[in-house]
């Protein structure tokens, strides 16, 4: 039977070579991933297709990096092994997932004929259930492609990748080792697949519900717009931006939704976060009697605390699969569509406008008379800090709060994981990001911000960074322990402590030169308000070629405003019993 | 109701103390693990009940640690949180599932209330779902316990314990925060949890096994015993060695039973591994008209790729639930008892009894003229550096088949995950090892055999040693790479390379004071055979007081032979088609 189908092909190519060849046409340049004994002949086929290997220190790391690759470029892949690898990539995934990004996980297995055989294989459970990993990532993916049968390969593949992309979320392709070279249709890929994104299919339909929408933008005496998340992610901030622009509405961001616009525009009012906003924020959007809701992702942690003092009755939802108006749903009626047509129709001299409270770098505000690097100093600080182009990386603990503070620049970028929370995240992710980055060209600062708790749980992605000469400066927030945990239960309990590291040795031990000509990696201690306003006015700090790496001090118990107001919640919920 | 119950405690205890209390009395003393917001409550319990944390650096890690503890202490326990943690735990569960290790994982997760209102918490998938990450774990794991009501909470955690022990697997225990101080009957503490063996239910069956067992060995010309896995996990050792001195007969050991036997014993002749075993091996079992297979696990990395050359014909397999003695089966009868009544009732006068070749760690027969150390020449060379209490880590990859080539003095532990083998679980583990040691009270030396590939993925393992001061010796093989990969393919291949680092400096940076009076951590650079054997003849070095941190040079395409001959059975399966 096989014979036969290959006589038919036209133009055959190996599943491998197809599986990596749409990677690259769909944007992809780097995988990331470790090699092992099923995944090794497909991996022969990576640079083949025009791919670069990063070569992951470890799997977890890997899924990290592919997250914050497809953030900052769209989609990503990781490669990794049966059982073993995939499992340590579990985490990221289920990150991935649970925050709509793009990657997909590539899962070397054993052969179709050892699995039949049931044979007794390295990295199984010994239970002859060759499925069991594949049905735990089923969970985390919104599409599982068991490559088995070589006719169908490429039609599941194109499928695979296209439900990757225009769902946003992780997909898993598991490969046994004897489909690797099977050969199918390469004549397919002179067609590219087709990644458009999804047009709203009843017309009738999206146009009442932008006429209900429009109704209440010109009825609404206080109308503004919240942008969080889902813009970013199901990729509508062309659309955000062009409402915004023909508006002229004021327009609050979400801390998921932080960087998705320009921060410098004058009708940009800040990060709303609740009970945590700043009271200017907190005025013009609970003051509104309309809140245009662009991609809302309502967590615990991008809500204060589910903290929101808005009503469903002033509240306008757009979501990626559906919409709600006030209390009126209309599944199946997406964003994107609905976005559009307001912003042709509607008619903007007939909406009010009210202006908004300038938003700036509170920096003079925030400081204290001592020589400490305190939090609520820094993130204003860092905010003078940045300039456009830059990608800024924020670890959850005190920096995914603190940047609530942070004033960007236009055309920041700014990555977090909010709501999964993955301590470790950052570190992978910065590299990821950094990657992609470079892959695309441009030549832009990576700015990572972790604490010291996060760091150590995958501090030799550094490795990887060094590995590729990326350029990424990292912030190592070092206040002696899990802050953010501190502030929601055991303030001085020892299992809020970390080991104490020589952190600045690392770049060197992880193979980076930190002397010499050769010098490509430069380490910084600061302690002081003095040594940082030292270093961030340096210029060739602020060149950051290479890999910088600063161990900010500040103090262990020194939590910014929004972690503070945050975790007190989140105890409140731990503790609840009725 | 739930107040009603608590008035009728005779001692009301919190689920935690109950919970913390049990592990204690089972003989653990070290609680592994990271915190977070959903089981920080939860770890105030843990000093409270005289354990101790261990502060992970991050869940895999902990999870290879806790697998190790558990295989040089009894049985273990970890601590995660909900979704991001339990997950990244996973791979490491996971492998002590495949392979028999009890390790008790104790999941922190949301409160039933949060559940039951189907909040949108960090660390969800956001689909309301509580139970996905569970559910994984289920095929991981020999019993779940989740515990969400009061009145079966002490039942459900006596139960799970048991079960751990028993079945020799892990158990997973689903704790939610408003559980974490519900009061339960602290009465039952009084009352160890029952740990005993199962006894075979039915004498007669039983008898009538030992009985075919009898005969077999009476009439057997050249019987052996081989000695394997599961006879290590399902605590027969004892058993084992009471029959190896009543009989006398020839004992062989598979890679994944080394240590389970004195290697000193004259009656000891090597370990087989099929078509890779030494010719006085091969010809001891092979040539046997009787093999007593005792605990046997005959996955591909344990039996050099499935090239057994014995027949079912002359095989008695001995196992924890079952016997087979050629193809006669016995379900439900389990080895135990069946080996004491064996031993029992042997006669040693009429069995045959074939001497064997003795085994003796073949330095100078593997010594060339060169330098470098060489895989050949090392492994039997270790081996005469050990001494008895020794616990010996080897990882998958050269270490794993080389230890094939090192002789035991009496009283040396072997661990390795030759059936699991995930790479990066032996730098864990040998954390584990150390910590179960120094908890045991036993003042003994912890050596880690590891490449360079392998400790990347966990190096900052390193961390937790330095932080407990835990005695390990560590050597890592720096052989430029995967090597095991190289091997199965990709000889040169750019996946098969890692990042160089610095090795030497880890110890510093994570930690360890390395020079002046301090100094509790010594590192060496090793690459020749002199400089070698000067170190191993060191007193000083063999004392192994500290941390000491060897990275030993060998060459990149060096393996051991057993490595050689399975992985190129490794390839040919993969590749396989038909």
């Amino acid at each position: 039977m096989s014979d036969i189908r290959i006589q038919n092909l036209q133009k055959p190519v190996a599943v491998a070579e197809y599986l990596f060849r749409r990677l690259h046409q769909i944007g992809i340049r780097s995988i990331h991933g470790l090699p092992g004994d099923f995944n090794l002949v497909a991996l022969d086929y990576i640079p083949k297709a025009g791919l670069k290997w990063v070569g992951s220190v470890n799997e977890l790391n890997a899924a990290y990096a592919a997250d914050g690759y497809a953030r900052a470029k769209g989609i990503s892949a990781i490669v990794t092994t049966f059982g073993v690898g995939e499992l340590s990539a579990l985490n990221g995934i289920a990150g991935a997932h649970a925050e709509h990004i793009p990657v997909v996980h590539i899962v070397g297995c054993p052969s179709t004929i050892s699995q039949k055989n049931g044979m007794l294989l390295h990295h199984t459970l010994g239970n002859g259930d060759f499925h069991v990993f594949a049905n735990m990532s089923v969970h985390v993916s919104c599409e599982v492609a068991k490559l088995t049968r070589p006719g169908e390969i490429a039609a599941q593949i194109d499928h695979a990748l296209r439900e990757c992309w225009v769902r946003s979320r992780p997909v898993y392709i598991w490969l046994p080792t004897d489909m690797v070279e099977k050969q199918v249709e390469g004549a397919r890929l002179d067609a590219e697949i087709d990644l458009a994104e999804e047009e709203n299919d009843n017309p009738e339909r999206e146009d009442y519900v932008v006429n209900v929408v429009l109704r209440a933008l010109n009825d609404a005496q206080r109308p503004v717009i919240l942008v969080d998340a889902c813009a970013i992610r199901h990729r509508v901030l062309g659309e955000v931006q062009d409402l915004i622009a023909k508006t002229g509405l004021p327009v609050y961001v979400t801390p998921m939704g932080k960087g998705a616009v320009d921060e410098t525009s004058p009708t940009y009012g800040g990060v709303y976060t609740g009970s945590a906003s700043p009271p200017a924020v907190a005025a013009g959007v609970e003051g509104a009697d309309l809140v245009l809701s662009i991609g809302s992702l309502k967590s615990d942690f991008n809500t204060a605390g589910f903290s929101y003092h808005t009503s469903q009755l002033n509240t306008i939802d757009l979501h990626s699969t559906h919409c709600v108006v006030r209390y009126s749903e209309y599944p199946g009626v997406a964003m994107r569509g609905v976005l559009r047509k307001v912003t042709e129709r509607v008619d903007a001299s007939k909406l009010v406008r009210t202006p908004v409270a300038a938003v700036v770098n509170a920096v003079e505000e925030n400081r204290d008379d001592s020589k400490t690097v305190t939090q609520a100093w820094f993130w204003p600080r860092f905010g003078e800090f940045l300039r456009s182009g830059d990608i800024v990386v924020t670890e959850t603990g005190t920096a995914n709060f603190g940047i609530w503070e942070t004033k960007f620049p236009a055309g920041v970028t700014g990555l977090s994981q909010v709501f999964w929370g993955s301590i470790g995240w950052a570190v992978g992710a910065a590299q990821g990001a950094a990657l992609a980055a470079k892959d695309l060209g441009l030549d832009e600062r990576t700015i990572l911000m972790v604490g010291d708790g996060s760091f150590q749980l995958t501090a030799q992605e550094l490795s990887t960074m060094i590995r590729h000469k990326l350029r990424v400066t990292i912030f190592l927030i070092n206040n002696d322990g899990f802050t953010i945990e501190r502030w929601i239960h055991g303030m001085t309990a020892e299992y809020n402590d970390i080991a104490r590291w020589n952190y600045t040795a690392l770049p060197a031990a992880f193979g980076a030169a930190t002397t010499g000509k050769q010098t490509w990696a430069k380490t910084f201690k600061i302690k002081t308000k003095d040594e940082l306003e030292k270093l961030l006015k340096n210029k060739e700090f602020a060149q950051a070629k290479g890999m910088q790496f600063v161990e900010l001090f500040m103090p262990k118990e020194d939590a910014p405003r929004g972690l503070r107001i945050t975790t007190e919640i989140a105890a409140k919920n731990n503790a609840r019993t009725e």
